[in-house]
């Protein structure tokens, strides 16, 4: 018998629209018209004028015959160019691909290939690396040059049109594209990942609907909320946050540079509730000199992922008034799709309990369906004992489309029907999930798995080490050695004596590392260790 | 040339999953489940407990045969076993209907009927009147009789199997089933209208997740939110909010009765910060015994809809420490979906234009893609002046998925694919729509549109006044003409005349009343004026 609740109950428009965070913004500009969307430097925007000008950035583009299916690649500052590139680009029905703007010339250049890039909006800043990227690219795009007012330096404007005048030829009033499926792609974000060249991650107009709400409800963030860009949007489209501001009709503080200064004085002017970062975030706010922090009125929420924030900077950050929320996720899951979500009761805890217990990724997002650590070879979920390593694992409306046009890397990537991170991780019996490394990370020594995370932890907890990172180091006898790179705290010392003998205290003693070594440590932009550049240090020390 | 960002990126389990409501208990009850999800009375209920309970309630179904398609029915009060039957009900594939327990025996029949209920939960309170009900009713359903320890009083029990007994014939490991496709029915509510049988409007799982989270962006309803039941279950499955606080992982304060006392002792035992009820709950709360009131610590947010919130009320909440927002929508809409989205910059305005404000409807929720007021004949949007007067339509995703087994009147409702509220409305300058009145409540004077709603405006800034409702009587020489009901407040005077001449003094001398009668205003178990027996009243009073 047929189903009396399916039956003569089609989708209609008046029912069924597809999910796009694009609404958002014009809900904000209609409702909020004065609503200060915007603040750079003296600027500040109204959301009509943000919804104005995104609207007009999709007419210039329309009428340079950019449409569904076409790339628009943007190499930006965290600036309101790059806000309104996260609306104006897919309100055409084109893809928004963020170049980071770290990479190298060679990388760039594959990404605008593989993209297909049809129009280029770059940076006064970074013209130089962008003149020779397009010099080895193969494709040729129409240059757009945006050149920020607070951008003071040298860097020449290398395009064929300056942004605010491409924009002043599109239509404030466009009638933008809705897209035609949810499922439709909204961006592709690169990921360098540990070989072979960069996979372009595509994401769809219904994820970044359901991410940029599940920020909202996750971080319990309030109805105009004021929100300070340290993170950097080309990375995840800014963890969907450029969404996610416009559903709560807040304010954009936008930063070019992550100083301390800068952030101490947007925090007190602007009144900023939240931000987001890597660690490296906290320990500039940490470091900035007295005289540059001021006096905050409000409790300031800090959303940190990439690494577990250390004991010692989660106790800092909380004598300086931030709550530190620690989240995880990929490229592929839309940036954090993962939380710590913390119990009250934990704040009642010693300081270095707190801590461990913030150092784990923990639970779903509310819009991620499943996510569970997983032996990769039964496809059966682990034990929840803390202990048993397996490989974490994603299922749900914030995985990625895939990888664009790579279909043998994206059925890997979904095989058995979940998204395989390639983080290994534990489950603890209360279900929160916690990284014990990366796939490539782990140190096998003497037929023994050793967790460089570990050796780091205890590493962070010497009172000189500011920084420290664990690789694996060839080792004709064992395999492979742990080998630690360490950066002393500001007038700091200690010795590879001292950090040998704490390690031997605090740890195993086939896990102390073999070799110390203090040199500056290679980050990304966003702080994250490159540790793929310390692995090769570390082939190059062998047995020195 | 085929779009290579839609080229092998197709759906699948990793990166697909049918959005729903139901997963919301599953991730409170796995990380949180010692937090408390459900307080009645001395009952305190752990999400695990919760979470598992309504995993039995759909392994006793399941046994049942209860399966996709079947209705299973509930004439419950605001009780654990509602909240329950929101979660276990779909949790087997079925289809919850909930019935609005002031209906009497011939239309609870009609309904049951229409649903073609399974089985029937119905709480002793209820035994009377659904004993009729079965005997009109040509349906035979399972009966599971709640006998709530809440309810001291008689009552009996009529039905085959008592509810604790019936449920824990169910599995609490139950793996319970996911909807086939988020477009799956996962309630129906019957709408009375004003004329024909009523219509049962049916929901699906992805507009119940969409409208859920509304709630929570809308109102910034922070984690661990404590919500009081004040607004009956049965309308409009609470306006979603059974399956809002479990995205929040709030707490749920259940309550039988809206009573003044009961209301004071949760708000303040239990720090309880937002509720739901039509003005009459407000009036409830304000007109509570002042040794009855208590003093409280928390700001309360209360939502409100059903009616405008007259001015005196909104000022006594104000002053009582309660927040009051506005919100509008129909049962075809999930509850609300529209809100009055409040400026913050009004809070400086004085406390009459602050309530004229508020008394307009709104804006859409961020999960409604559209909302305006058309020319019902041109199907065009109606001129944004505040004066012209169209219906109200609404389009997106937290719109019915249509009438049960009702073609005829789904294709009138979503006529142009747009559905059609009824409502007859305004739209201000700023795009916030007013309703100026209900299809039916138009009187038409002379030639002449009066709205009821303005005379009833007009009537409760008259200091004696506690309830209006203005409706239309028949009159020989003018067609008809406005009758206004009147209830005084406690220990309040006013005479035909007094109000006469307040009328006279504040709006045309057309649009004053010809008749005040002092009596006792229908409403129904939510609050809500019942005009069409009012306006029986008035036809049986014309001449008079």
């Amino acid at each position: 018998m047929s189903n009396p609740y399916n039956t003569g109950l089609k989708r209609n428009p008046a029912n069924y629209q597809p999910l796009t965070p694009l609404a958002f913004l014009e809900r904000a500009a209609s409702v909020f018209p004065n609503h200060v969307a915007i603040i750079h430097g003296e600027l500040r925007r109204s959301y009509k004028d943000f919804y104005k000008r995104s609207r007009q950035l999709a007419s210039a583009l329309t009428t340079q015959s950019i449409g569904r299916g076409d790339a628009v690649s943007v190499m930006l500052a965290n600036t309101p160019a790059m806000l309104e590139a996260n609306y104006g680009v897919p309100m055409c029905g084109a893809v928004l691909h963020s170049l980071n703007t770290r990479l190298d010339p060679v990388v760039i250049a594959f990404q605008l290939d593989h993209a297909d890039t049809k129009v280029l909006i770059t940076d006064r800043e970074f013209a130089e690396v962008i003149e020779k990227a397009l010099s080895l690219a193969s494709v040729n795009p129409l240059v757009v040059d945006y050149d920020d007012l607070e951008f003071q330096q040298s860097g020449k404007l290398l395009g064929d049109i300056e942004y605010e005048e491409f924009i002043s030829t599109g239509d404030p009033a466009f009638d933008w594209l809705m897209p035609e499926d949810e499922w439709d792609a909204i961006s592709v974000n690169y990921t360098s990942g540990t070989t072979g060249d960069p996979k372009g991650v595509v994401y769809h107009h219904r994820g970044a609907y359901l991410l940029a709400q599940g920020n909202a409800i996750t971080a319990s963030i309030k109805k105009h909320a004021v929100y300070l860009w340290t993170l950097p949007m080309f990375h995840c489209n800014g963890w969907c946050f450029p969404w996610t501001i416009s559903a709560v009709v807040g304010t954009h503080v936008c930063l070019r540079w992550v100083r301390g200064k800068p952030i101490w004085d947007a925090l007190a002017d602007h009144k900023v509730t939240y931000l987001c970062g890597a660690p490296v975030v906290m320990s500039i706010i940490l470091s900035t000199a007295n005289e540059d922090k001021r006096d905050l009125d409000q409790q300031v929420e800090f959303f940190t992922a990439a690494a577990p924030p250390p004991e010692q900077i989660l106790s800092d950050m909380k004598t300086a008034g931030f709550n530190v929320t620690h989240l995880y996720g990929l490229t592929e899951t839309y940036g954090p799709s993962v939380v710590n979500d913390w119990h009250q009761e934990w704040d009642e805890l010693e300081l270095v309990t707190q801590a461990a217990l913030k150092a784990r990724q923990g639970v779903r997002y509310l819009s991620l369906e499943d996510l569970d650590v997983f032996n990769s070879e039964t496809m059966k979920r682990v034990l929840r004992d803390g202990e048993t390593i397996g490989e974490i694992m994603f299922r749900g409306n914030v995985v990625m489309k895939g990888y664009l046009k790579n279909e043998k890397a994206s059925a890997e990537a979904f095989a058995g029907g979940w998204f395989h991170s390639g983080d290994l991780g534990v489950v603890h019996e209360d279900g929160y999930i916690q990284i014990k490394d990366r796939s490539k990370d782990i140190i096998i020594s003497g037929g023994e798995n050793i967790s460089s995370i570990e050796i780091e932890d205890v590493l962070y907890k010497h009172p000189a080490v500011a920084t420290a990172a664990v690789v694996a180091m060839p080792d004709d006898k064992w395999g492979e050695t742990p080998c630690a790179f360490v950066e002393l705290g500001e007038g700091a010392t200690a010795s590879h004596e001292d950090l040998n003998s704490w390690c031997r205290e605090n740890m195993a003693s086939f896990k102390v590392p073999r070799k110390f070594v203090f040199e500056t440590i290679p980050k990304t932009s966003t702080g994250k260790l490159q540790k793929f550049i310390l692995r090769q240090r570390a082939v190059e020390l062998a047995g020195t």
